[in-house]
């Protein structure tokens, strides 16, 4: 008797862990220039593994950035496609001191493997191709039709991917998109997401006298850049913790009483979240619980600033110039430019006489919401319970896939969000990790998700 | 007939500028400690050239930071005894990018020497040396007695000059003190300061959550420690450009309508002082002029400011802490100590829960007035007017000396602060040089001075 898919993932256990060690050994920093080399080896590594599990048409394609990797296994015309999206690039790595092992020395510690990437994205990814290679491998085939597409600028808001979705919009067909880049909303707790926010994500400078000074000779005298951009920074706040930005909120979609009501049955516990961040209270807009803020409440948050001496001791210096970059996190149904503009343009009025400011849009994403009940997700909630012995619960994430939208648009398709990280796992944080439980029942839950898509797509069919 | 110490200074002149180059070299930052070899070896340098030109009882004294060189000519028992004191440690060199040559490979272009440590204080100090062996290669004496006393800490506050002045005031014993690290009022215009202000620097950090988190994750449920620090440094100041912290200016002692008086002779070109520092508008507190605003007005500025990321490109992360370097320029009678503890108390006050802030004092110095009618004072402005055939100006200098403080305290002697600077020589900034010009007519003006003060002694003995 042969053996299943789930008995093949159980005895290769090991070997997977092997593999990914080796995939999150590269360095692909797809944001710092100088890892642009690692960025391709990882794209070269992903093509030859693709091709080894058995998939066909594999291709690694250039773009004006990072490469695409591409591969699909089609063998069952009859049968949906489900196309699944996700990403081989990675955050950067600092502050590298507080890291407890080398950011790309994968560690296996306590039942979690510790890199970056782990969770997000590349133990994720991994835990999709080792799902397929079960079926491949056991069966000779899978129960649907799968495309895989896997970009390596996620983390800098995928400037090349839009032109390629439309650019292959036929080798791209598919009935159904699932990404795995989610966090579960807690340890056991299989989830779904149905909402992202979106990110605008700018970078200020204020600039003032042409050179830095002598504070001494010169201070009392000129406005001082690094001060001028804690004033403009401090004011875009208001005292109830609302960004302080005209028409900001204009196009947000209030929350209704059954979204708040299936968001208060989220296992949320705020004490132990408060504790495990290891602050004395929580901050944020008044009025909202802690998961509506982080789920359904737009923000703006400074994400790095610098400015004038940051070395050990006493720099008597009054800057030239002051750096900042600042994110706001949207919620439907904001728009990523306009909203951009609206905080450009009330940073140009907060800028005082004196200084110079300059902001540049760096990335944008919308904000998505997603259909709690198509064939997709339904075929995704019964594999999470059957996996997990208990139905899956629904939750708004706070990030950004900025590439949902574009699958929206372009394919009119499902998506389904079924990911298996946590919110403790340290993504875009030091020892970033994912817990090897949640690899092992990743691959499970997929492997069930093949098969389930397929049978609930002839349900569906007409 | 023998040579003037004049026509000495004259005919060395290029061997002058050939040894300053050797002493630019050295990079003597003293506030980096990976430097503090390089500042000894300055050190060791200057025992070496004091020597050389016929100094006695040279010795480099270590401390317990960076050593203090120490030599004197004391041939004349009858004559007044000057004590000069300058540094040779020099201010950090970054932002590098911004230098059009190395800070330490000095380039003389259209009559300036560029390198770090030009104008403060090598240059300054080298002028002096130049001065002493004028008069001993051709006179085979100094008019007056000198004692030389040249530290290496003065960049990060003279911590270990204090004790080393207390422990040695019997060889240092003297009846007037030179100091020769300010500037000119303008070019061409000789100056003497009779005012620095104070300085009080603190290093403040905010914490917030252990680690750095997922802006999309979190954001909207914590403090951000970088919008903490912004909204923080924002409310020091006022809408009047004043320092907002309860009892700041309370010891202030207001300028007398005598000293606005003196102080609007000033040659200060407004408009050409705006222009040249590239801004729109200059800024600083209402009611004072830019003159009053730099040399007679307590301030408070950013040094320096870093949180999060500062790469290239965008990360979407909440930065866990964040710093900021903030000092306050002081003026009579306000004193370091007890202004850094108001602002460090406001500072706490202004820190909204979720975050925790530490302040730590790097350094303090209290503000300084002298008497403008000592004999060496007189002394002085006869030396410069005779070399720059114009009498000389009085300014209150926006810096600070740190040591001034103990000269008066310990030595109870008049003190002379006569630069040879300019404010445009870029002390503290990328690109510092000194003006040949300057370092010529400073020889000349302290041959002068050394003659002038022995006169004066005379007539004013009693």
């Amino acid at each position: 008797m042969s053996v299943t898919p789930f008995e093949f993932a159980r005895a290769h256990n090991e070997r997977f862990i092997t593999e990914l060690e080796q995939f999150l050994r590269i360095p692909s920093i797809s944001t710092l220039s100088e890892y642009a080399e690692d960025v391709s080896r990882a794209a070269k590594w992903l093509e030859n593994h693709l091709q080894a599990i058995g998939l066909q048409n594999v291709a690694v394609y250039s773009t004006d950035g990072h490469p695409i990797v591409y591969g699909e296994w089609c063998g069952v015309p009859e049968a949906p496609t489900l196309l699944f999206y996700g990403h081989y690039d990675v955050q950067p790595v600092d502050p590298l001191d507080q890291w407890h092992s080398p950011p790309f020395e994968p560690v296996v510690q306590e039942g979690k493997i510790f890199a970056r990437g782990a969770t997000d994205d590349k133990g994720q990814v991994f835990l999709v191709l080792k799902a397929i290679e079960a079926w491949l491998a056991t069966k000779g085939a899978l129960p649907c039709n799968v495309k895989l597409l896997l970009e390596g600028e996620e983390e800098i808001g995928s400037p090349n991917l839009p032109d390629f979705l439309r650019a292959n919009t036929e080798r791209l067909s598919c009935d159904a998109v699932l990404i795995c880049d989610t966090a579960m909303a807690a340890e056991d707790v299989p989830s779904l997401v149905y909402g992202l926010r979106g990110l605008a994500y700018l970078e200020l400078s204020v600039y003032g006298p042409r050179r830095d000074l002598h504070s001494g000779s010169y201070g009392g005298a000129v406005v001082n850049p690094a001060n001028a951009l804690a004033g403009i920074i401090a004011a875009l706040h208001d005292e109830q913790g609302r960004v302080a930005v005209p028409g900001f909120y204009d196009d947000v979609v209030p929350l209704s009483e059954e979204e708040r009501a299936l968001l208060r049955m989220l296992p949320f516990d705020e004490e132990a979240f408060r504790t495990e961040l290891g602050v004395d209270a929580l901050g944020g807009e008044k009025g909202y619980t802690v998961v509506e803020r982080i789920g359904a409440r737009p923000t703006l948050d400074v994400n790095g600033m610098w400015s004038g001496f940051i070395g050990e001791g006493a720099k008597t210096v009054l800057p030239a110039v002051a750096h900042a970059k600042i994110s706001m996190r949207l919620v439907p149904n904001q728009r990523a430019d306009h909203i951009a503009h609206l905080v450009a343009q009330r940073i140009e009025q907060l800028a005082p006489t004196g200084v110079r400011v300059q902001v540049r849009l760096l990335h944008g994403a919308d904000p998505v919401i997603i259909d709690r009940r198509s064939f997709a997700m339904e075929a995704a909630a019964q594999a999470l319970e059957a996996t997990f012995g208990r139905p899956a619960v629904w939750q708004r994430e706070g990030g950004s896939i900025p590439v949902v939208t574009e699958f929206q648009r372009i394919f009119g398709v499902p998506v389904v969000l079924m990911g298996f990280g946590l919110h403790t796992d340290g993504a875009h944080s030091p020892n970033e990790h994912f817990h090897l439980k949640n690899f092992s029942r990743g691959i499970e839950a997929v492997v069930r998700f093949f098969a389930e898509l397929s049978q609930r797509a002839a349900l569906y069919a007409p």
